[in-house]
């Protein structure tokens, strides 16, 4: 059969899909129909029939407005599920086709993308994390990890930074594996590509450190798979392949045209399609018998990719149990019962300390008893104490170590965990300041939407930063953060509420995020299992019923012990509740959250250096709030809390009003 | 007198400043004082007089962690206000010497920097601003715009992704008078920058289309100031000049290492410094007389400078005075009344309508009489509706143009637009989908904190998005905005809202956001003044008394007017509440806020296809809610606000329930 038949068949099912719903992007899979088709028949090693093997190379669609194209070829490649009903029901509520490719909905899919640019971020991440277990696995011969990653791009990616911050970081780590290919078609919604993006990116790339390949005509597969071949035998430097392409090819009235980017064909020009193309069958979603032959020939072959991998592995089992069951481990990724153990386990916290340093401690404490863990900071690692001890650096002369370093790029590092933790076999965790959460939050929101467990240091938790002044003063991050569905928010007081965090982080299989502070905190909780009920009672009343309730979070929580004890004095019977994590206590039953929050105290005060919107619905109508309304500023930190009220007087005085006394 | 000395004198109070302080960042001021002298002593066009001057040079720090050296600067120069007592209260809460260079604080500061690379990207908006207006205004052998946007930059603001995406549209649009000077000392936070960036950065910037040029000597104030005459000379092209620098420059114990970069230097270590560079004064901040005499020859030139263009303006006027007096409204920017009472007078909406086609209606409306409106799209124009009708595209070759392709780059384009907004005479609008508020925030959070006007187009605000699915639909990110302080975030319903929420970015005097919807609402508001006041009643009660309050903003507000409908039939009198801005309606006096949300009526509703966070204090703890606490999905927009519970019966039910009826 014509390889220009088979490639067909990703076109013209993809106009399908697109008219069928009515709404999608027809315009991109039109031109890159070969390089997908090249792509899955000739290059990528999967197996349709187990999606899920560890060592199939990996390939994010970095466009995923391209998405129509995408399950074309999963349909013909017969995945488990994606069926021609499927790609009738594109972009409908409850498919397996979205709009965009989700993780998790859509069969044989890595990652989920539609914020441009994203895609190639977890991509770096991808072949990071491929590097790394091949570097600690692999034996002579015997390899267990040694897959491709391979993307394809358009220009909006290129044009989003993160990929300049990613693919510099992958230039210098050497990630001869991951492999670019650049669908370029000189067209973006606005037009020409010539109105805003001029650059030759092909030099940039170079300035990357990556091999840069050419294919001057986008529907040579040949040549595209002699680039794809090239690229492959890199072994020092990865690979960015430009492919010229024609935007809504086939379609005359269309093609290399910005309104073939966003809008259906049409009935009319899908006709044409089919013509201009030589298409057999008129009917819509039709694909002759031939072409699915094809394909489940090249499916075939992938099952035997997989067969020979199951080989090998079994050799390399026979060969090296402990490290084949060391391996398994790492793919399981289960928290071993000893840190769970040491997470559990409440510790006296002698005197006033920093969570972050508690962090880092916490970090090295586990860090040989989890292997897999695998991260770093964006250049502030002496700040966010994430540094794990003697466990190396991550590089391309050491792709065995741990430590990775990202450079000042906080979105790009947010997307490389998201790739590592879709990867699998390490966890990944990134820490820079809580105020730059602001950069890495696109990334975050994409790590919730595929709940991948992503652990986030984020240290400087707020005024208390201090002299840095108000550009890094968190205040809002909070509130943004906990706004965010499928994230965890932990803001812990003192080692006790970081054990819990931490222990949330490893096994509640969501994105965690730990807002620690820079300054020293007097511990407050005696027990991680009430800092793992999200919010629970710190300080009791000394009658049957309090006053007034004190909530807050982290280095405010010692300060309403404080004000309690001022409070008394004036007798007002204070309760001081801890909420270290409002998502973990919003999952507790109702009976629990009204022992902690009596729904009968209405007089109640919400204590935090960040802004008050997340206690609204705590504190009710008449609640009062000592909280940071508007930005910091640039001073020591101790005046800085003074300043903006956070003292013990003032919270006292705010309680005692709102009690009524 | 020597240059040497002059250097110097910056480099010594640079280290007083910090040891002082006890606090902040000594090794960039010590590497790049010889690049901040040169600028400011023989390039940048700057009366110290009158840091005001509109034709002056803008500069831009992009590195802020550099403050220092900045107000060395700017001290020995004689910027009023900017003492040496300043210079000895660096850091201190109340000083005009922050940690970071905070705008609007510092004597003579261009823009607030210190997350790292937004100020190339404000450099490149200054660029941009300068670039149109020159074109606008300028006349034969009479210029009114004319000057140069400097920024020094350093590793970190180059490995972040958004000095690509500014500068390879800086590099599209041919903006010669961009001298970007890298201060390039190899060294980061975490070591080497040869652990994460290894990337040829010049061969990066040559791929923007830079003109870029080397100095092997950052001590070399010749060859500095060659290269700044060299990327003068260049009339077609964008320059980036890397200079190789030390940092920690003259304290042997720090040179060249990362501990020279975040910690005070130590006292002895001070002395060593002024031993090493053959300072004369030993004492902290003592400046030979001989060198402020040399500091005050050369701010007296800067005064010659702003003289001569003083009289040229003055020949420009007299050859033109319409020209100029338009010139003049460019810069003061006041909004004319007429375009106030359009938008003041209220307007009948005949049916449903989608707020982006409304906000593009408007923004069309007034374009001809608020020509310094200038922005753009993210590469969205047409699903914005932000494209300013027969005004031209911005370009290399049209600068006059006001339609501006950002291409798809969110952050960049956030920070340009604070950069027109800090150049003045233009007031920046941008465009892109709402979710995508996200990429923007860091941009944003600076815009707040310089309490810049600049206004943000938001589209596609709600599930309302439809078949593009969960990574394009924003849940989480009106609460985020609304957490952010100095930030208007108004989502209007209609007409009227629309006209509310664009008279408050024009008047004030904060950025704001409006985010609009992609699907027609039916109109709620009379009179654009209701919605001035952020929040009033839609639909009153038919009793005296409501039963319950339904408080809702947008597309979510004509749903309340019909659950009310239904709540009637059940004998429950609801009101229904429009909460355009909460921001402004927290404003408003109490009696106001009272009047419309009665505090004696606690059984309330919020209805937002947005997360219920920032309606907590709204509704109080017995409230109801019909908002979005999980992410979206792809289908149709009205099977999701079907599937998500937005419906009338849906609202009435959760509304009779909260009212115990």
């Amino acid at each position: 059969m014509e390889t220009n038949l088979a490639v067909n068949a990703i076109r013209v099912l993809s106009a399908d899909e697109v008219q069928k719903a009515n709404s999608g992007h027809p315009g991109f899979p039109l031109g890159a129909a070969p390089i997908a088709y090249e792509l899955f028949a000739n290059h990528i090693r999967h197996n349709p029939r187990n999606p899920g093997w560890v060592n199939r190379d990996r390939f994010v669609l970095s466009g995923g407005h391209g998405s129509a194209m995408l399950y074309a070829v999963l349909h013909l490649f017969g995945y488990d599920g994606m069926t021609i009903e499927e790609l009738q029901r594109f972009r409908q509520l409850g498919s397996k086709t979205p709009g965009h490719p989700e993780y998790g909905i859509v069969p044989g899919l890595d990652a989920t993308t539609g914020p441009l640019g994203a895609g190639i971020g977890m991509a770096v991440g991808m072949a990071m994390a491929e590097a790394h277990l091949s570097k600690l696995f692999n034996k002579k011969d015997l390899p267990l990890v040694d897959h491709y990653t391979y993307a394809i791009c358009g220009d909006g990616d290129l044009m989003e930074g993160i990929s300049s911050e990613a693919c510099s970081l992958a230039g210098t780590l050497g990630l001869s594996k991951l492999i670019l290919v650049y669908d370029s078609n000189r067209i973006s919604i606005e037009g020409s590509t010539d109105l805003a993006f001029r650059e030759d990116v092909k030099k940039r790339f170079e300035a990357f450190g990556f091999q840069v390949l050419e294919v001057p005509d986008g529907n040579d597969t040949e040549a595209i798979g002699e680039a794809l071949r090239q690229a492959k035998a890199d072994t020092a430097r990865p690979s960015f392949i430009q492919v010229h392409t024609h935007i809504g090819y086939g379609v005359p009235a269309k093609v290399d045209t910005a309104s073939a980017h966003g809008e259906p064909l049409g009935e009319e020009n899908v006709k044409i399609l089919r013509e201009s193309l030589g298409w057999p069958l008129a009917e819509a979603f039709a694909v002759p018998d031939e072409v699915y032959a094809h394909y489940g020939a090249l499916a075939a072959k992938g099952a035997e990719a997989e067969a020979a991998w199951n080989e090998a592995a079994a050799r390399y089992k026979s060969a090296d149990a402990d490290a084949y069951a060391l391996f398994e481990k790492f793919q399981r990724g289960e928290l071993p019962s000893e840190v769970r153990a040491y997470l559990e386990q409440p510790e006296q916290q002698e005197k006033a300390d920093a969570t972050r340093g508690v962090s880092g401690a916490i970090l090295n404490a586990v860090k040989d008893q989890v292997p897999w863990l695998f991260g770093g900071s964006a250049d502030l690692a002496p700040s966010n104490k994430t540094a794990l001890k003697d466990a190396g650096d991550f590089s391309a002369e050491a792709p065995e170590g741990r430590n990775i370093h990202f450079g000042v790029r906080e979105l790009g590092m947010g997307a490389i965990a998201n790739g590592i933790a879709l990867h699998g076999g390490a966890l990944p965790y990134i820490g820079t300041f809580f105020v730059f959460a602001d950069y890495i939050k696109p990334m975050m929101r994409l790590a919730s939407l595929m709940k991948l467990p992503v652990i986030y240091v984020l240290t400087h938790d707020s005024i208390g930063v201090g002299e840095d002044g108000p550009t890094h003063e968190p205040v809002e991050q909070l509130a943004m953060l906990r706004a965010q569905p499928d994230l965890y928010v932990f803001r812990p007081a003192d080692v006790n509420e970081t054990k819990a965090a931490y222990l949330t982080a490893f096994t509640g299989g969501l994105p965690t995020v730990l807002a620690l502070s820079r300054q020293n905190i007097a511990p407050v909780c005696t027990d991680p299992k009430d800092a793992l009920k999200g919010g629970y009672v710190a300080a009791r009343e000394e009658g049957a019923k309090p006053d007034v309730l004190l909530l807050a979070s982290g280095s405010e929580v010692p300060l309403c012990v404080e004000a309690k004890a001022l409070l008394k004095a004036q007798g007002v019977d204070a309760r001081v509740v801890s909420v270290p994590c409002m998502e973990l206590f919003a999952a507790q039953d109702e009976a629990y959250r009204a022992e902690v929050l009596p729904p009968d105290v209405t007089a109640r005060v919400a204590v935090e250096a960040g802004s008050k919107q997340p206690w609204g619905a705590y504190i009710g109508l008449g609640g009062g709030a000592v909280t940071m309304e508007t930005f910091g500023e640039s001073g020591p930190a101790a005046q800085l809390f003074q300043h903006f009220g956070f003292t013990p007087e003032n919270v006292a005085a705010v309680a005692a009003r709102v009690a009524g006394k």
